[in-house]
C-alpha cells in the first residue's frame, strides 16, 4: 500500500512538473513593412549548416525583424504545413519551405491560379522540388492568405509572401495558437484541399 | 455584526452573478464568399426602421450569412469605430458604416490613396456623410483589411470589403475580443492615423 502511494505521489508530481513546463500559447502580432535585415543566418542554421560558419557579407542589419519572426515561426514546423496563399513570390520564404520539405515536414501548399504564374512567383520552383500544390480553377480569387504549422499555430492576416508586401506595405500577420482559430482554418484548408484535386480540374 | 455579515453575503452574491452573466468573448472565424443572403432587414433594424415594417421583396434568402455575421459584430458598436482598409466598394458594409456615424458613433476611416478613387468606391461617400477619412502617400500599398470596435472587438482577414471579394473570393474574416491581438491593432491605427494626418500631405 504504502508502495501504491508513493508510486501515485511520483506521478503526481511528474503530472505537475510537464503542467508547469507547458509553453504558453503564441499570441503574437506583426506588422509591415518589415525593417530590413538579412535572415542568412536564420535559414543557414535551419538548414544546419550552422550559424557562424560564413558569415553573410551583405549590408543589412542582423537582428529580429517581423519578416524574421515570421520565418523562425514557420521554421519551427516539424511534421506537417499547410500553406494556403494568393501570392507567393519571396525568395527567403521559398527557401524556408523547401528547406522544410527537405526536413521531411509534409507540406502541402493551395494558390491562386491567376497569380501563379506571375514573373518571380515562387509557386513553380516549389513544384520543382516536390512539393504538392493545388490551386483553384474559379473566376474568384483563391484570396487566402495564411499557414498552419504542426496542425498547432496558425499563421494569417493581409500579407502575401512577396518581397513587394514585406518591404514596401502596411500589412499585418498575426501568430496564433488558440485552437478556436487554428482549428477552423485547418478545416478550410482540407475542404479547399479537397476541392482543388486535380482529379477534378477540367481543361478548356 | 449579523448586518453586515448579511451585507457582505449579498454583496458578493451579486458579485457572482455578475461575474455569471459576463459574456464570454467572441472568437469567430467567417469565410467567404458568403452565401447570398438579404441584409436589409439587419440593416433596418439598425437603422431604427424595424424589422417587419417593409418586408424586402427581393428573392435572396434570409437568415445568417458571412457577411451577415460581419455586419452584426459591426452594428454592435455603441461608442467608437476604426476602419483600416486597402479596399471598401460593398455598398452594404458601406451603409453601416453611415449609419453608426448617424448614430453618434465616433467613425476613423484609413484607406489606400491608389484605391480609393476607384469606381464603385464608398469612400466618396463616406467624406460626403462628415465622416473622417485618412490616406497613405507612400508608393507601397496601405493593404491592411481591419476594424476594431469600441476598443474591443478586432475584425481582420484576407477581406476587403468589396462585392467582389464578399461574393467570390476565398477569404478568411477572424472577429476577435482578447486583448493581447485588439491592444496592439488599436496602438497600428493610431500611429498611422497620425502618420496620415492631412497636415503633412505633400502636394505636387
Amino acid at each position: 500500500r504504502v508502495g501504491l502511494a508513493l508510486a501515485a505521489a511520483a506521478a503526481l508530481a511528474l503530472a505537475l512538473a510537464a503542467w508547469r513546463r507547458r509553453r504558453p500559447p503564441v499570441r503574437e502580432v506583426l506588422f509591415f513593412p518589415s525593417r530590413p535585415s538579412c535572415t542568412e543566418a536564420l535559414l543557414a542554421e535551419a538548414a544546419g549548416l550552422g550559424t557562424t560558419a560564413r558569415p553573410c557579407p551583405c549590408p543589412l542589419p542582423q537582428g529580429d525583424s517581423s519578416l524574421s519572426r515570421l520565418l523562425r515561426h514557420l521554421l519551427s514546423a516539424r511534421r506537417s504545413l499547410e500553406i494556403c496563399l494568393f501570392a507567393f513570390s519571396s525568395p527567403q520564404l521559398g527557401r524556408a519551405v523547401q528547406l522544410l520539405h527537405r526536413r521531411g515536414v509534409r507540406v502541402r501548399v493551395v494558390t491562386d491560379a491567376q497569380y501563379m504564374g506571375l514573373p518571380g512567383s515562387q509557386i513553380g520552383l516549389l513544384r520543382q522540388a516536390g512539393i504538392q500544390v493545388r490551386h483553384d480553377q474559379e473566376s474568384g480569387y483563391m484570396h487566402h492568405k495564411f499557414a498552419v504549422v504542426d496542425r498547432r499555430m496558425l499563421i494569417t492576416g493581409s500579407l502575401n509572401w512577396t518581397t513587394q508586401a514585406i518591404q514596401n506595405n502596411r500589412e499585418n500577420v498575426l501568430v496564433v495558437e488558440d485552437a478556436e482559430y487554428v482549428k477552423p482554418f485547418l478545416d478550410e484548408f482540407e475542404r479547399i484541399w479537397e476541392e482543388y484535386n486535380p482529379i477534378k480540374y477540367r481543361f478548356f
